[in-house]
């Protein structure tokens, strides 16, 4: 970005410093607030790991002078590396820069270069007004700091030389830190690493709970404890899935990711089907390729999730290749009209029903001429249970072009939010079970 | 649970100190790894915060005696107390108990009526071996310290005066620590707060910049600055929104109140209808109460936010009275089926583009007879840009009945799920500003 503190820094990060313990300060009032938390020192952390770089602890400061520069002071003592997150915004309460200046003894100068880059940043959005002056503050650099690129954003990132140590500060929205992290790691980062990585994978599980994963998968957590180098693994419970987080360290990332291929495999032989991603996949991701190398095409009847499928779907770039279209509908008189859901049926069973969410399944996927059709019906609550269908109890059925199609009857628990976020997971798993049965077409040519 | 420390406690705990800045401690090496996050603090914080016990800083450190050590050194020098989560269980890497005892200089020694808990709580498991020596080590106390009884679990917690400050030792399990700190908050802490309760509120903010609303309110930040009690204001800047959250400490809870009824009257005065919740209220609560005091109904034709609209409006309970019906549609051919958008106008214009939205919008409402009508027309990316219409490009549009409605261009940035999330942010604001337009309706009775 700026090319005479980009020659000084070189110059400066030129020595064969290695950075094996790292701290993480994360700095923002807001981070203190019992509604806040860090998320961005998990990010850190991984790609730190992947470098065999250990995070021996992490700390989260206000926006207050004087806590950060004790939590500096600290850290200094303790540490190579330390990644501050936030507190580079433009306003009076952003002090992050100013303060490890100060504390490192290196003066600020205003750096022409970025001060261009933040005018053509503000003028690029067209706003009625000028710049406020206090946004030049973005464009300070502390003397021999490298200038971090923000590709996201205004503010800039800035590694700064420490005696042996690095500091390095990164802006906090999440957006900008990981983008200029990663391009740290290959810049700045590996060539001063131990040498040995830590490597994670991250299966993800839907259809059992975490005590059933948790047993079946006790006789591999031995063999793998045993084993040189040993495999880590844990379960974490989250919304609607299970998560498997697999690790080693190894004396190269090649040797800890061929250990880890070998676990992910074991893993995947016990646990079959429920397994719907090793790769970090999100289940919506998963059902799009599957959807997309079939050539097949949906289309979605929703009620009690009120469009979260449909969304979650279009959430995948290219996902208009085969979202055909989706309703929301809650009164039983538009399932009649908009689906051809019969009059009797809604009577009969009642509209959180079997026989009402394959009507919609196939009447959804009739009218809007695909492939597949999805019909969603329940009670999201907080109102509108019974004893029979208590709040929680949600109907999903898939129709198929041909086939015969599937209904599950699931009761959730937990607010509106959670019974919809499950009830989105339910169906999406579903609609993957049901296109992973059908074969994928061999390509032409 | 031990009569004998509890009186030793009493005394010690019966001097006039006053507790005013905590730093919580969360002990644990799983806290450092890259899938997991400490979230007691949240709950400590609260709990706090309503005592008008500032928190200072937070730090996570893993099972090591040395870092643990070093945190507890500088805690001790910035608060008057200490919260430590975690490390209280039996095992070697549980740490906290000797680490504190230590570098407080309190001989730790074994409770009698622990142990004897600690036997009865294993015997009851009917396990079939006797209770592991090491468990023993739950039942050592630091001279002076409180025992503080955990019904759930077999770690008790600690209650240790440290001159004029306190150290705190919970076990780290939320299920454990939160009743255990809750009768604290009688028991010990509620008669050494400050008296002073630390009170908040947020303004949820849309159709400005973060440094614009700073701006704007620079005079009154001044003024609230120099006032007594003095407010301090934050701005947060958000995916879509502004937050500012204002917060004061003031002799009791009723007038810190009123000090910010002031302060958020002030800036709702500067910011105007910009300003959509001064309670928490989200963006989709707000819109959601605003047509249900009108009693009016809403339907929504979506293309390039794919339901998200529809999605975050069915979050708010009770929104089956109010939302209509609503449709995701991306091919021009089911915008033109499902909405009547003329052919000719899809053609002239594009799809997106302000005489589709507003066909959209219009075509929705009349179909589904509803009171507003929304069209959402854009491009989320990554694919479908043109010079004329990058990435990012969202037009809305929203129809009334018997009015004028609204229609709008913007250009968002960032990656699909953003484009998204801003383009529905956005499609909600346009709707709150039209719906607040009508007069709400006088109740009957």
């Amino acid at each position: 970005m700026s090319e005479a503190s980009t020659a000084t820094g070189s110059a400066a990060t030129g020595s064969a410093v290695t950075l094996s313990r790292a701290a993480i300060l994360a700095v923002g009032s807001e981070l203190l607030m019992p509604s806040r938390i860090d998320t961005n020192s998990l990010f850190i952390t991984e790609q730190l790991n992947r470098l065999g770089i250990e995070v021996v602890y992490k700390t989260i400061v206000g926006d207050d002078r004087d806590e950060l520069a004790q939590a500096l002071v600290l850290a200094r003592t303790r540490t190579d590396l330390v990644v501050c997150s936030g507190g580079l915004g433009p306003t009076d309460d952003d002090v992050t820069r100013e303060v490890v200046a100060a504390l490192l003894g290196r003066p600020l100068r205003e750096d022409p270069a970025l001060t261009v880059h933040l005018l053509e940043r503000f003028a690029a959005r067209k706003l009625p007004y000028a710049m406020p002056e206090t946004n030049r503050r973005q464009a300070m650099v502390p003397d021999g700091a490298d200038v971090i690129a923000n590709p996201f954003g205004s503010a800039p990132g800035l590694w700064i030389p420490d005696g042996s140590r690095v500091v390095l500060l990164l802006p906090g929205p999440p957006r900008e830190l990981k983008p200029m992290l990663t391009a740290l790691l290959d810049s700045h980062l590996r060539g001063r690493s131990p040498g040995h990585a830590v490597v994670r994978r991250v299966l993800r599980i839907v259809g059992r709970i975490e005590s059933q994963v948790d047993e079946v998968l006790h006789p591999l957590y031995e063999v793998w404890a045993r084993q040189t180098p040993p495999v880590a693994a844990t379960i974490l419970a989250t919304l609607g899935q299970i998560e498997l987080h697999v690790s080693t360290r190894a004396g190269s990332a090649a040797e800890a990711e061929r250990v880890l291929d070998e676990a992910v495999d074991q893993a995947v032989a016990v646990l079959g089907d429920d397994v719907f991603s090793i790769d970090g996949r999100t289940l919506e991701a998963v059902v799009g390729a599957a959807l997309a190398e079939r050539g097949l095409t949906i289309a979605l009847a929703e009620s009690c999730t009120g469009g979260l499928v449909t969304s979650r779907i279009t959430d995948v770039a290219g996902s208009s290749r085969y979202l055909q279209q989706a309703v929301v509908v809650y009164a039983n008189a538009a399932k009649t009209a908009l689906l051809g859901v019969g009059e009797e049926l809604l009577t009969r069973h009642g509209a959180v029903s079997e026989p009402v969410a394959s009507a919609m399944a196939h009447g959804m996927r009739e009218r809007a001429g695909a492939d597949i059709g999805v019909g969603i019906t329940g009670i999201a609550g907080p109102g509108g249970g019974s004893e029979e269908k208590p709040v929680g109890t949600v109907v999903v059925a898939v129709a198929v072009r041909g086939g015969a199609g599937r209904v599950q009857r699931y009761r959730f628990f937990g607010e509106r939010e959670r019974v919809k976020f499950q009830a989105s997971q339910a169906a999406l798993d579903m609609v993957r079970r049901t296109v992973w049965e059908i074969p994928v077409p061999p390509r032409s040519g």
